[in-house]
């Protein structure tokens, strides 16, 4: 286990209900729009938000421009003396009364201000390493073979997503348009039929590395500072018609979310649990069975119109971030301070812990019931909310938040000269 | 064609070979670093550079801080009035005579100058746009299968790569280690045995686009700004164990290289050609079968330690660039400024026009000679250039310039605590 020191949170003077998952036991940071209209980073707190971009500038006495930006990218890139020497400061200002008066001017009331992406994203990789969710696929992709390609045991699969459409919790997602093959084998374009959402956990790299260097399974949170929500969108049929052979594309290109706040892995030290067991042995740089490997007990609730309609917990997921990171490395490949990649799709052995529609519904032929109607997969004007928690220190949860976002129809096609009316044709 | 105004290109005051592919008809963008030791924008012409930074701020009337930051970024983002102003500009100052006083102290001869990247990467796509290729690779990777998947003839396959090692020609690249599996079923950890290239064009996107907008074909100048040469640096038992169901990953994130001149797409006016016929005809978002299409009649020449090993010409290309923008918006996802996507390996029918050495030696069976010995794939120590020129006006030769890059050995394997001798061990 990390054997950096910590400063145990206690009760925090700020008021607020005594089980909040945001208590100072948390402390997530994010970006906000602040009172001047800018950017600024703050910190969850109850109810509150510490904006720390001033109070950082205020009452600390060391490297006052930190939080300046606005973002976290700064910070991030700090490193873990930094993050641990924040996090102290933090708990100090919020914990102990005496800094009531004065960290007091600092506090805005959480429903008031707008949040925005808290980091600016370099490269996005997302992986598949719930091994429920890979066979719950395989299956229904590829009917007839094995549901777990050959090295999935092996290798934590994974793929580079868009960077430029990764977006914060809130922001409207646009039905996608694009290419499908009907059963019949026809090809059309419109809009997305099968729209469906993947619940992950996202992971933030702070610490960059040079080309050519790697990142062992025990620097993992020498790199990496925190944990957010994702929502990876997906539309099942562009997917199903593109991803041979050179793997998802458009079908997960046009929006992925993530919520606002970061939960550093200070925060989820008492989360920590064993993976699941794994065979075949991994080969060496991805085997953790002889230190304390990376499993989190986070646990997701998915809500489709209010209603829960799966619990997913990632304790069961097979690969850890830690085995995904070393594995991202192995090869030389750069880390760069706001890279993300995400989990994969938290889906547990039972029906009701499935963390995609496509699994739920099992490919649309068992339709749920939520506020709204029958859904098989997302119609326009559906909201997901995610959100989750972990164990926190003496009793206590650690909140992580929510990733929301609302189904927007998609714009009119465009008009083509030449053919302005055949633009959804069927060829 | 584009109906757009230009200043055509006469002989240059700058003293140069009459066929030069730096001449007038070129002026190709990059950024290197400046007698000050910070990046500036330079434009070749012949065998100088000018420092664009400087000379703007001097003698431009307009805008004195589109070059200021050394990078090509606020210019790519200015659009298309703005890149026609500024190289009618440029042609007036390096074409008449009355200027050689003014420009000529902004002139610093190429070869004492340290060219660098000369955008931030935004994201980094990849295309497979050959039918050549396609079918060449599905024969070796799919044996058994059709060559081509029945996607690929609808629309051009593509997917994400990593931006964050997209590096500038002239960077040494890594041997990437990583995982393996033997013919017997073995999986090995270790450097890649089979380090290829991919002779590709990349195109740089200056316009962005805002979520749920598409770029129709005939909007593709509007947002691309021009041409630059990429290398994909593939590692193929990487990518063949990994690469079903997600796609390529660790095979291609270690690096790929790009030239450092940017050749704007008006300079590539006389190179456009009719793309080949396509069967079935497109959907109607890719069917550039009513308007001039974006096919390039730019020729490429492969060099392996100093001897010409290939000549793929890009007219042969079964999907153009245009198509590829459109396709990659059709879900609207957004476009950065600074986004780059690569064509694809450049192969052609014949065997001295394919792009990649796993085609060249048919997956290693046919082995190369070039100097240093016999080759299948690379060794440590081999260099790969890849140039290009196009038709230019005038019987104008316009050069894309060159990407090049040495093998380098892999870092020692990092000691596992536990495990310290046992990382390259078979499983």
């Amino acid at each position: 286990m990390p054997t950096r020191p910590t400063t145990r949170p206690s009760r925090s003077w700020v008021p607020m209900r005594p089980d909040h998952p945001f208590g100072p036991q948390t402390l997530p940071y994010g970006s906000f729009t602040g009172p001047d209209s800018l950017p600024h980073v703050g910190v969850a707190i109850g109810d509150h938000i510490l904006d720390v971009t001033v109070a950082w500038r205020m009452l600390a006495v060391t490297d006052e421009d930190l939080f300046a930006a606005g973002s976290l990218d700064r910070f991030l890139a700090a490193g873990p003396a930094t993050w641990s020497h924040v996090r102290t400061a933090l708990i100090e200002w919020l914990c102990d009364a005496s800094y009531r008066e004065s960290v007091s001017p600092f506090l805005l009331p959480a429903h008031d201000v707008s949040m925005l992406l808290p980091f600016t994203v370099a490269d996005y990789a997302d992986f598949y390493a719930s091994e429920h969710h890979a066979a719950n696929l395989g299956r229904m992709f590829r009917p007839g073979s094995k549901p777990l390609t050959p090295n999935w045991k092996h290798m934590p699969i994974g793929y580079h997503g868009r960077a430029g459409t990764v977006v914060v919790s809130g922001t409207p997602v646009i039905r996608p348009r694009g290419q499908r093959r009907s059963a019949a084998g026809d090809v059309t374009v419109g809009p997305s039929l099968r729209l469906d959402i993947e619940a992950e956990l996202g992971f933030v790299v702070g610490v960059p590395t040079a080309m050519g260097e790697t990142v062992a399974l025990d620097d993992f949170d020498s790199h990496v500072f925190g944990v957010c929500l994702v929502n990876d969108w997906s539309a099942r049929d562009l997917q199903a018609w593109e991803y041979v052979p050179l793997g998802p594309f458009l079908g997960k290109s046009f929006a992925t979310s993530v919520s606002p706040w970061v939960v550093p892995l200070s925060a989820l030290r008492s989360a920590r649990v064993a993976p699941p067991p794994r065979d075949p042995k991994p080969v060496p740089y991805l085997d953790d069975s002889q230190e304390a490997a990376w499993g989190l007990d986070v646990r997701l609730e998915v809500a489709l119109n209010g209603t829960t309609i799966s619990e997913p917990g990632f304790a069961q997921m097979y690969w850890t971030a830690a085995q995904q990171l070393a594995h991202m490395t192995v090869n030389g490949a750069r880390l760069r301070t706001g890279d993300l990649f995400a989990s994969g799709t938290i889906s547990g052995p039972t029906k009701d812990s499935r963390g995609s529609l496509i699994e739920l519904t099992w490919n649309g032929l068992e339709p749920l019931t939520v506020p709204g109607g029958r859904r098989t997969f997302l119609e326009d004007g559906d909201e997901v909310v995610i959100t989750a928690t972990a164990p926190g220190p003496a009793g206590t949860r650690v909140g992580l938040g929510e990733v929301r976002g609302t189904v927007l129809p998609p714009p009119a096609p465009p008009a083509r000269s030449g053919a302005p009316s055949a633009h959804e044709g069927t060829r």
